[in-house]
């Protein structure tokens, strides 16, 4: 059996990480073998191209270099993790995928949409089978992630009106592929998030079972 | 005054790195400002991505991902040393440029010889005013890769058959490309082989010289 590829997208400080874990955790509770991991990064090798991305000065890279970059890491995630447990029939759990890459490379650090999608059809191709946008407010993200123990805030510290921008860039792409995408609110207890994407999840994943 | 940009390619042990350094020292001594540099590198952060490709086990990354990740070294190379560097009005000497991906990832560890140019066309776009083909048979550039004092091996150990494709595939290139290509014979000593270089190099940059 094929197994199933959800990712989660959304602001920071949307709770989309927190989400993914605990999506995981129930799943794994009702006896499905679940690979939770992340991007970038989520395979060795795309563990160094993540060292490499976010450390040093935010201005390191350019928006194409670190779109590269970040294609790169996503390849070789893909060809290490994500494939092989999908072939096994796992569910895969990633929290960001290629859509990411769509906001922060293709509109909020540098405007290369057209480049972005050009070149995931041409070195991925891979879509998640679903995508649960955590939606949140801007400004209530923002103050979430700037009030976390602070690590890797390189991204978060774009400010309120990129992190607006971001949040209406994901919601224009949900839109925009609604058969892929469910959009969850976010702005309520992580129990209540959780319980709606748990519901959300099931039915992608009845949707993959083979018939009896 | 905008500059020139001359490339070097060739199988390894063709002496073609030599060669971009007797040419820079050639014009150097005529009075012209010379970057000579070479891939996969050629600005801090290219060397750090080259490091990252270099090293460890030769099927570390599939033959794409590590097309990816030149293509990340290239770009961070164009924009903070080449590019600057043709502005200032100054010979750009590379050793190695787009034309290797085209032969090492796209013809003789890949299969990927379209998806090279299409990422070339997407996320690099510029071309060498002038290639310099070290052209040198097989066995012979073997023979001459293997006995240096050696590092790097990881290309080089590929053997005869390997390099006899990427020799081919490196003439085809320059077949196709007669404009920008200059095939020169490479089974000879040094200081004749640095007599055409200079020559033909001469020809290119008299031909990008602004008339009087």
């Amino acid at each position: 059996m094929a197994g199933s590829f959800l990712s989660f997208e959304g602001i920071d400080g949307s709770g989309k990480s927190t989400q993914a874990r605990l999506l995981a955790e129930a799943l794994r509770a009702g006896g499905r073998e679940v690979v939770l991991t992340r991007e970038p990064g989520g395979s060795p090798g795309a563990e160094e191209i993540r060292r490499l991305v976010l450390e040093g000065e935010a201005d390191r890279w350019s928006a194409m270099t670190e779109l590269l970059l970040f294609n790169a890491a996503r390849r070789d995630h893909l060809e290490k993790t994500i494939r092989p447990a999908l072939d096994r029939g796992a569910v895969v759990i990633c929290d960001r995928f290629a859509d990411s890459s769509r906001i922060y490379q293709g509109l909020t650090r540098g405007d290369l949409r057209a480049v972005v999608d050009r070149l995931h059809d041409l070195v991925i191709g891979t879509e998640p089978d679903a995508t649960f946008l955590i939606d949140i407010a801007a400004d209530e993200g923002l103050a979430r992630a700037v009030a976390r123990p602070g690590k890797e805030l390189r991204f978060e510290g774009m400010g309120l009106a990129l992190q607006e921008r971001a949040r209406e860039g994901f919601l224009a792409l949900a839109a925009g592929h609604p058969a892929r995408f469910r959009v969850i609110d976010g702005a309520r207890p992580p129990k209540a998030v959780a319980a709606d994407v748990l519901a959300a999840a099931r039915a992608v994943l009845d949707a993959a079972a083979p018939r009896p």
